[in-house]
């Protein structure tokens, strides 16, 4: 299988995802106690560790360079052991906890593990490849979660660059505001891509183990041109346009780029979640974007950033840096501009948010 | 537990672990038939198997940046497969193989986990933390091995920096031809670090599991400065103490520095084993060092390489990158200066191969 993605950028400098993370926090921190509600009400901890030698597994698909996945499995890990207190108030054993960090081997896992706490009440790994393969031995993780990750496609369908295709993308860099072809052949990307996440993870799962998946999310049928983040899109494409006019490079360059991101409906998760049919949906609902949302103009810049941090790899392989840094450095003036307009995108219920339960 | 010890060079460059270690190769390589034979013999795959939901898990402590740990890794895998095999003729389930490498988190898995191969036939984890500490959940690990690694201690001893002390080491890097209480000081140090090894290692693996070290060896009594790496030691600390003469550090600062670098008899070895009482004794004896040690001449720039990328870390931390990189530059030199001699210093039996087996 091709893997055509890249992971956020690495270090800790100006541009790291680790410094440049925290709108993603407080994304994820919505559907938290969400989270902690599943695991109290579903998880059965102590049949799950008794099964298993009393070592619970944990792996977080997308971990990146933290350290949001650390405040994750953190959260999954205390409610873990009080659904396990509650389960076993009068035992002394209690189950330790292995967690499993993935991310793809461009990751840059070196910042991330000297950034582990000495202290830490559970054994870590780092797993480099993608999620859309198998990664870990059958029957053997207890609680899955990807968070921000799964709405970066494994590639760019082809289809997007055969100039004969109906679904050939000419002049924009992703399906917002394009023909229903174009938007039909990244909804099919999305849905391979995604069916062949949960059949690996299905392989991976003990029965009854949890999957809880969060990423951009959109109502059924609305255009991704009504959302924050196709706008985004938009203006990231008409600028490079610029650029190609001003003679930076060729625009045919555009033609062949389709930056890798699909946002889903519950409807199309649903789908793909039946097809594969080794999973109970216990949840799946769109969540509300976090506050920082509402004060677009205020939060543009480091909006920006924050975009940059996670998206820079993948325009850097196909543009080029300089091309890229200039694109970036556009992009806040553009949006700075255009702000009235964005804040008629605000939408309430655009994160997705799955979770589901192994069968037996 | 204080850890001072640092990981090899990172990256793929000119002094990269990575670049500069088929000689470590060679020497793993006269261990190879021996450890298949340990499997081959003693390791009932089959039993831990069915034990274990069909999963094998196999540790490698100190994996640097590859390529050898792969290597060795394979080789294991290999005899494992082939004596389930054998055990198994007519069955069609076969055990998944799950691989952890483990390395300080200073440790450059970045460039480790971009070598992996991508059709592997196992699936691959990285365990950042210092091999002295538990690192797995409790009786998960089924074959563990530490390749050319245990000889760095945890930190050099601190009654070596005490003025007052009979085992002040002043004026020297490492116990080569001191007194008997520097010798000693190393040598308890050695046996607290190993004994903390032993104890995190009969809590990580399982009953019949297999742990094998390969590391630096020693005859019982012999001193060390018979050997040629002893002489590697004596030849740095004379080129330190020509610097400090040379006005370019203060001498002071070879007296508080001693290199964290222990090689054990079997003699050793066997009383920490056995005061840890956790595992059987399959095999402890000395091999022959590879033959490229006889050509010493001719080997020797490459043979300084590959000390660099090990210990250059550790030199840097305390003396700084610009005395480190002029010590290494007058090394080549000053060993060809005195190649007679180091011919001289050619013995069989220095490295040390232990197979132990957790008891039931």
């Amino acid at each position: 299988m091709v893997i055509n993605a890249l992971a956020p950028n690495g270090g800790t400098g100006e541009f790291s995802y680790s410094k440049n993370s925290y709108f993603q926090k407080e994304s994820l921190g919505v559907e938290e106690s969400k989270i902690e509600e599943e695991i109290e009400k579903k998880l059965d901890v102590k049949a799950l560790a008794s099964a298993s030698n009393m070592t619970i597994r944990i792996a977080d698909f997308g971990c990146a360079t933290g350290p949001n996945t650390l405040v994750n499995a953190h959260k999954v890990l205390e409610a873990m052991k009080e659904k396990y207190k509650r389960q076993c108030p009068n035992t002394e054993a209690k189950p330790e906890y292995h967690v499993f960090f993935n991310d793809l081997p461009s990751n840059d896992f070196n910042t991330f593990f000297t950034s582990l706490p000495e202290d830490r009440s559970c054994f870590a790994c780092g797993v480099p490849g993608s999620f859309y393969n198998r990664l870990f031995p059958h029957s053997c993780i207890h609680f899955a979660c990807s968070s921000l990750a799964l709405h970066f496609l494994s590639k760019s369908p082809e289809v997007l660059q055969e100039k004969k295709s109906p679904a050939w993308n000419k002049g924009r860099i992703h399906h917002t505001g394009a023909s229903k072809e174009v938007v039909d052949a990244y909804a099919n990307q999305f849905a391979e891509d995604v069916g062949k996440f949960l059949d690996a993870r299905a392989m991976e799962l003990v029965p009854g183990g949890m999957l809880v998946i969060v990423m951009p999310g959109v109502p059924h049928g609305m255009p991704y041109s009504d959302v924050i983040n196709g706008m985004l899109f938009d203006c990231m494409g008409s600028i490079l346009i610029d650029l190609s006019k001003e003679g930076v490079f060729d625009e045919s360059k555009i033609d062949s780029f389709n930056f890798p991101y699909y946002a889903s409906s519950p409807e199309e998760m649903r789908k793909v979640v039946e097809r594969n049919g080794r999973f109970n949906i216990e949840r799946m609902e769109l969540t509300n974007p976090v506050p920082w949302l509402k004060n677009i103009e205020k939060v543009i810049p480091d909006w920006i950033i924050h975009v940059r941090v996670v998206m820079e790899a993948i325009f850097s392989r196909h543009f080029g840096n300089e091309v890229t840094h200039q694109m970036f450095q556009r992009l806040t003036k553009h949006l700075l501009d255009k702000v009235g307009i964005l804040e008629t995108k605000y939408r309430d219920k655009i994160q997705l948010l799955a979770v589901l339960q192994k069968k037996e």
